[in-house]
């Protein structure tokens, strides 16, 4: 009941940026199309709260999570005759937003005050994408979302995994495609101690994604790598970060092993991110065998990521915004912070390619 | 320990109003007369923390909860010699809230500056009622609180219920007299399914009241009036709005059965609202049958209410405030709404009397 | 996931000072030195997050808890060849900040951007010091913390006591220091019910203290009293406050009688305060046989004072602000305050000696 307290005594504030950014007019995931069924779902997207649900031809619809009668969230309500309808009041409202129909008045139901607002969907690839600007704030979109090219691709086995880091999207992206953590913070798990290695990266920005190319890089020596080339051979490694929010991770090993690690994020909120990743591999042994242990494994990377990323959530939180100290080996960070401040501007083009190559240790 | 976050990511906000309402010189109930014995107990009104105590002759006192000396709520004291007593040192306040006693205190007690704020009191009906200004913000109350009129009358059985909304004082007034959504939410308990017949509300708003009378309104076939009138009969319906915060239903249906709920609403904080209603009726069967389903039926549609309100609180935050469309059949909620910020204003006259009436299908 | 809603309505708020103060270029106690072993740990200094460690040789050291390269928090991390080593990327650094290592990196891993700020420390009387400028604010300290002087005294016991306050430094202080509500709030336990015997405080500031000494106090008749002097005699007793946040409590009863209670205040944030008591004590009968009791008992008075203190804090939250009505008998409270609040603005010299007698009852 106590109103909020003004805080005194503060750590040093930092001044200037935060890696928060707002991306309109851009698709992102938010539902598998497993978990939208009969009954609408409330997700949120860049703090913003959107019911799904499915019409009567099965057809995914996303309004705001706001019934616009009297503020009572539509995700609390039912979908009846393809409609979706308020538990207050009844009110009825189709994909569109368009309010259909409401118990006891005498007269039309639709009125521009009465509409829901509305969002573009598609459903692809078994997930249900939401654009981020509603059909009153934009134009109709003229892309289509990302495709997850290898996951019914022949040949390949293919596993899915939704998980939530507890870090802004810029951190979240970071954190996936960041190599010099994976020797330290999975130490054995995932890559082993340093080899003394010196590898090199080839950095490519263009418009709307950075690309590097790790050259040099030898077999690792870790869990990972045994599982997945018992025999050795040559490593191809690409790390790529799309706009607006696709983080892939390629490896190939020898000629007969291929994995593509696919994650699509979601903003949810400041400091919640939503990871739907993809992981598609063609191996020299059967992906049946493989299968049953990726999933344990990616989790329990996941769970050490997880940990560090809440810790630095916190402490941003904490000093009032981030201040990092980058060296060159932060290979991808600063570029996906300008792709997304430019994304976040709508500047998607205008901005020269870049490359530069790096030298870091293995 | 960590400081408040602003939030980048938000909804859309709502500007313009909110529908939370500050009610000066009105009196409110903070407590039944059961509920103050011989500890001081603490409430909240409007945002402020209030004490309740009983003098050494039983009367009632409420003083602002807080100790002139060091702060500690006097809520956590006791009564000594039929004064209000701080926990922490000892200091003594009567019902006017002048200081009468300071352990250790060479000298007298006595001072402006030590002086608690007190507020007027009346007990009445069973109830503590509260005046909302302090009497050293307003004059002494020329008014009385509203009277439960038949709560005492010959042939009546009476029923009392204390319930907390999770909603505002407008939001509370407005569910407790809104007729459309009994129908729908509260299917079956309260009232069934649309019959499809069109029935007419006559609203009179006049300076401190606005009262809808329902004309053409068949027996409803639920549970409830089918305990209530077995054979029967024409149906007389009244709902009421009373400034600052009553709100009467009442019923006749044929000549032998009345029932009026008069429930007076407390605004506790901005979204929090007490409920004390008084149900009263005379049956045709003896009321001592009625009685113990009344009160379990009561809370079953309660919990509905209070539910739905919650739902709509939340939403009312997270988009920083309501946005409300409204048709005609939110017949009371505009009326109330205007009464209850005249009266925020001070404007309770002045206010020209207004008529309508408007159809509506149950 | 809300975003915090304004409170439109709130108690009068109360305009003016807080009592919360900002002490720079002071020692506070951070840790017991048991406390700091092998791990890195986390404390927080008026609201800034610190970590402490111990080098390669065993010193202190205090960092902010912050990693300069992604803001993980140091105190998540470890120590490594001596160096405080972040848990994300392995960044190392030493005592003064310096980083010293980061794994991966070709090239040096020392520049200026990537230092952590640091902040000098003593550890002394079994307890780890820290300074509240950093290295990067002020110039290194011209003072050495507060001695505990009978801490290792001979023929004294000495018990030691950390507990937290849940109020400002200026109200956890002034409890510690005052005498009216031991007789009230403390009752049977440490001073019994009022003797109506006249006493008189001299008080005396200087620039950097305060002294109440308590003339013609009869020896108490509560259980404290009791244990210490089974035997009677005159009672000698002084109340001491010395910036930036020592209380001390020194009694003598006899000749035979001496115990001297020094608690060191760390203010950890606006309205949490850590107490680092130090309980010397030379008795008429061996401190062995006392020893046993006094932790008890001390407990039981501190959970008396915190539970008060508690209701104190979240009062004054809830008013936005305290505002303290005093008499004369809040002997040392306001010069505690005025001292307090010229240590914040750099003024601990020009103030003129002040002195005055107090007449109180007990």
């Amino acid at each position: 009941m106590a109103a909020p307290v003004l805080h005194v005594l503060k750590p040093p504030q930092t001044k200037g940026h935060a890696s928060v950014v707002h991306l309109p007019r851009h698709w992102f995931i938010l539902a598998t199309s497993a978990e939208l069924g009969k009954k609408p779902i409330g997700r949120t997207l860049q703090g913003t709260p959107l019911v799904l649900f499915r019409d009567g031809e099965g057809k995914p619809g996303a309004l705001l999570d706001r019934c616009p009668h009297r503020n009572v969230p539509l995700s609390a309500g039912d979908v009846a005759e393809g409609q979706l309808q308020c538990r207050y009041h009844g009110w009825r409202f189709d994909r569109e937003g368009v309010c259909k129909y409401i118990p006891s008045l005498v007269g039309e139901a639709d009125a521009k005050a009465r509409h829901a607002q509305s969002y573009p969907t598609v459903e692809q690839d078994g997930f249900v994408w939401v654009y981020s600007s509603s059909r009153a704030d934009a134009e109709a979109p003229e892309t289509m979302p990302y495709r997850f090219a290898k996951a019914s691709a022949p040949g390949y086995t293919t596993v899915r995994q939704v998980v939530e880091s507890p870090a802004t999207l810029h951190a979240t992206i970071e954190n996936a495609l960041d190599v010099p953590h994976t020797a330290f913070l999975h130490k054995g798990l995932f890559r082993s101690k340093s080899r003394n290695i010196t590898i090199e990266a080839h950095v490519t920005r263009t418009k709307d994604r950075v690309v590097a190319e790790y050259l040099g890089e030898p077999r690792p020596p870790g869990i990972v790598a045994r599982i997945l080339s018992p025999s050795g051979g040559t490593v191809t490694h690409f790390d790529r970060f799309l706009l607006p929010s696709i983080a892939e991770v390629e490896y190939s090993i020898g000629t007969e092993n291929h994995i593509l690690v696919a994650s699509a994020m979601t903003p949810v909120s400041d400091f919640v991110t939503r990871i739907f990743a993809v992981v598609s591999f063609k191996l020299r042994i059967p992906g049946g065998l493989i299968k049953p242990f990726l999933h344990p494994l990616a989790l329990a990377i996941f769970k050490q990521d997880a940990e560090i990323l809440k810790l630095q959530t916190e402490t941003i939180q904490r000093f009032g915004g981030e201040q990092f100290a980058s060296t060159e080996i932060d290979v991808l960070g600063r570029h996906i912070w300008r792709l997304l401040k430019n994304a976040e501007r709508g500047e998607t083009s205008g901005d020269e390619a870049h490359e530069e190559r790096i030298s870091l240790v293995v």
